[in-house]
């Protein structure tokens, strides 16, 4: 007797923990995803700056679910759904699948939103892969060797600013990293520049940071961005992004344009394209952003075999945070197992908000969990046992807290590799432009040391 | 008063061990290279197995050098050496920059070499940069992952077939490790596959493993590499490789395609380039492998300010491995410094075997010091303790040992991701062939569960 057949799409925090969740139901779960790893996104930044590998926030999601009889992982990327015969179809390398699903739960997420000008990713990248983050680790780092080569005072400026566009978590702890970089960690690592020169600017088109903070934190955490040398400018909209920099709106309609090499996006987010799919089959709405207006129960209108989880829903104004993708995962899979029990769960989805937190800086943070707000060390020192609790693994959390006492401790940085493939194939054309040219003519003086 | 000028060309065991010998010295001193690292490529075959993340292998030169106040690290590749003018020109980016020296260490390294059959690098990457052991782990896991979505027992098998030629030091390594992945740490990780049908054939057109360490510990290896389910096949040699398999010739002049997805190469070695330069315009002699051969005090003849370390010299068969350039940079500091402040060296570089070591399996390894050869968990544990000595820097000493305890004791391998850009974008065309079809068109069983 073949047990019912659930397929999951996607391994991140909806995905997983449903599949998990599924352990002990009498089911087989298949979970597809077009990566090898679970990705804890909210760390994405701190491989960006060279704090953690990949390996300690992307573990293999085969691995994780090793244990798990019942669980079989594959890797392949599903470009098909089709409710009417309960078929999802996959690819890989031009290897093609099709799963048939009793149970299906769609945990796909959702990429990063340019609002319409797509054209600014090449420019501007955005921080929701692995790939990502190594390119913009590529970029950061990178922008600082060749600020050290150039002689070209205009230039090495450019060089030497970074253009943060969305003042949320993501945002906020970027600017907050290469900060610390450029004012501290790097600072007696170059001779020729003075890392302190550097600029990071925050941008952001909201007139305050971190919103759903409220008022005092979001106060609190822009005063602390300033303190440690974070440019925060609000109200301002980004109208271009190109090779060499951007060109911002402020709020009284008059437009700067900013020189500027190397240009992040965290400024917004679009569901996974399978909701338009899954919408376009059952009739279900979507909102501007892609995302699926679900029942209360998490499934699609029409189809109670379907879940939808995570960032792909749209359900009484949810956040799109990890926590809402692992309680919506988790309770889909209550549902899926309550059913084939005879204990069907009848209670709609209810999210329990356990609270947002943001780091700023070394040793500080702002933290909200209900009615209580915390910033500075308190908020930071949460921030620390958290997220060391929800890093995937025994051995992950060993090496994620040596990794930070290495940079929280010992301000050091010793991720920070990046390959030629990424620092002269991308970066060149991408970040410097096609037209960079030769500025330095004569000879260096090598010996030019400033510090 | 300017001081003398000395210029480094590379970051690997001969330049930066040459950088560090002349902190003291009354000069400064200007490191070039074309990566931002210090490569530890004895471990890479440890980062293309899972085992090691990239920053610990591969430390940011000018983090290393960061508190030596006389050393600049500029990251540029070296295209021209002007003997006669005595500059160096390096580019970066289309970013040109020219650096006179005083005196000039050259130790650019050796590359992968394929004997005049370049074309087999698409298909058999080598093992000698971060990019290689990056792109290799997307074969060795991909190849794996691929294998558990295919439904054709004969691609299955190809998928599971993993070539490694040359049975030196390298290759010995990668062969024993990619075993103890599909014998014993991924076994319990895949469902549709069983990774301990994986064949991992290690190819030599000599006739032992490891030559330099003896007939004893040549054998010891051979019978510890099978007994770990590596098939050693010897005195054949590879003379096609393409994106499904590689054809071999036998001693008998009889020739076998055998068909495999994974190849990879660590067969032989090419001094840099810059070798030929500089044999052209001093009129030096270059051998086979386009080293350079030095005078005794490892100069470069008629050129008593150059020397020539490490990969790149041909001096009394001294063989291509990091005691040579350390000692040869450390040899080369030390006749500068000698020179500048009154007291000349006058012995030529005379090299002390420290010995050699191979690891071949989970606490078996084999190792030569001068007359003493030890095999199996003695010489594994010396192996331990001496790489953990040479590891660049308390902080990833610590976080090295932790991923080894991992690997050793807990047999896992926590630092297994791969990009898209380098599972999509490279696996498919150059190890999958660009001919490379669906198998798949029915339905996927997905509760097909072995294990």
């Amino acid at each position: 007797m073949t047990r019912p057949q659930v397929v999951i799409i996607g391994s991140g925090f909806g995905g997983l923990f449903a599949a998990q969740a599924l352990a002990d139901a009498p089911v087989d779960v298949t979970l597809v995803s077009r990566t090898v790893s679970h990705l804890f996104q909210p760390l994405l930044y701190q491989v960006a700056t060279g704090i953690l590998s990949t390996g300690e926030i992307a573990p293999a999601t085969r691995d994780i679910l090793r244990k798990q009889a019942n669980a079989t992982v594959l890797l392949a990327e599903v470009n098909r759904i089709n409710l009417a015969s309960r078929v999802v179809v996959a690819e890989k390398l031009a290897k093609t699948i099709a799963l048939k699903y009793d149970y299906l739960i769609v945990a796909a997420g959702a990429g990063q939103s340019y609002f319409g000008n797509d054209q600014f990713a090449t420019f501007a990248p955005g921080m929701k892969t692995i790939d990502d983050a190594l390119e913009l680790r590529a970029r950061i780092f990178g922008s600082l060797e060749m600020a050290e080569l150039s002689e070209d005072a205009e230039e090495r400026q450019r060089l030497l600013t970074f253009v943060i566009v969305g003042a949320g978590p993501t945002g906020v702890e970027m600017a907050g990293q290469i900060a610390e970089l450029t004012q501290h960690t790097l600072r007696r690592s170059f001779r020729r520049i003075d890392t302190r020169d550097a600029k990071v600017l925050l941008l952001d088109g909201m007139d305050v940071v971190l919103p759903p903070f409220g008022a005092k934190l979001s106060a609190a955490a822009k005063t602390e961005l300033e303190r440690n040398g974070v440019e925060v400018r609000l109200g301002a909209l980004v109208t271009d992004v190109d090779a060499t920099g951007l060109e911002v709106k402020d709020k009284d309609g008059s437009t700067e344009r900013i020189a500027a090499s190397c240009k992040i996006w965290a400024a917004g987010v679009q569901a996974s394209p399978l909701g338009r799919t899954l919408a376009e089959q059952s009739g279900a709405e979507l909102d501007r952003a892609g995302r699926i207006m679900v029942n209360p129960d998490l499934t699609l209108p029409g189809h109670p075999e379907v879940f939808v989880v995570g960032d792909m829903i749209s359900l009484d104004k949810l956040p799109g945070v990890a926590q809402v993708a692992i309680q919506g995962g988790r309770y889909a899979a209550s549902k899926i197992r309550g059913e084939l029990t005879g204990h069907p769960v009848t209670a709609s989805f209810a999210y329990h908000d356990k609270g947002s937190m943001a780091v700023i800086s070394r040793y500080g943070a702002v933290a909200k969990v209900g009615k209580l707000e915390l910033s500075g060390f308190p908020a930071w020192f949460a921030w620390l046992f958290v997220h060391l609790i929800y890093v995937v693994g025994f051995k992950n959390r060993v090496t994620t807290l040596l990794h930070w006492l290495i940079t929280f401790v010992g301000r050091a940085r010793s991720e920070r590799v990046t390959t030629e493939q990424q620092l002269v194939g991308r970066l060149a054309v991408k970040q410097l432009g096609e037209d960079f040219q030769p500025t330095i003519a004569g000879t260096l003086n090598p010996g030019k040391i400033k510090h």
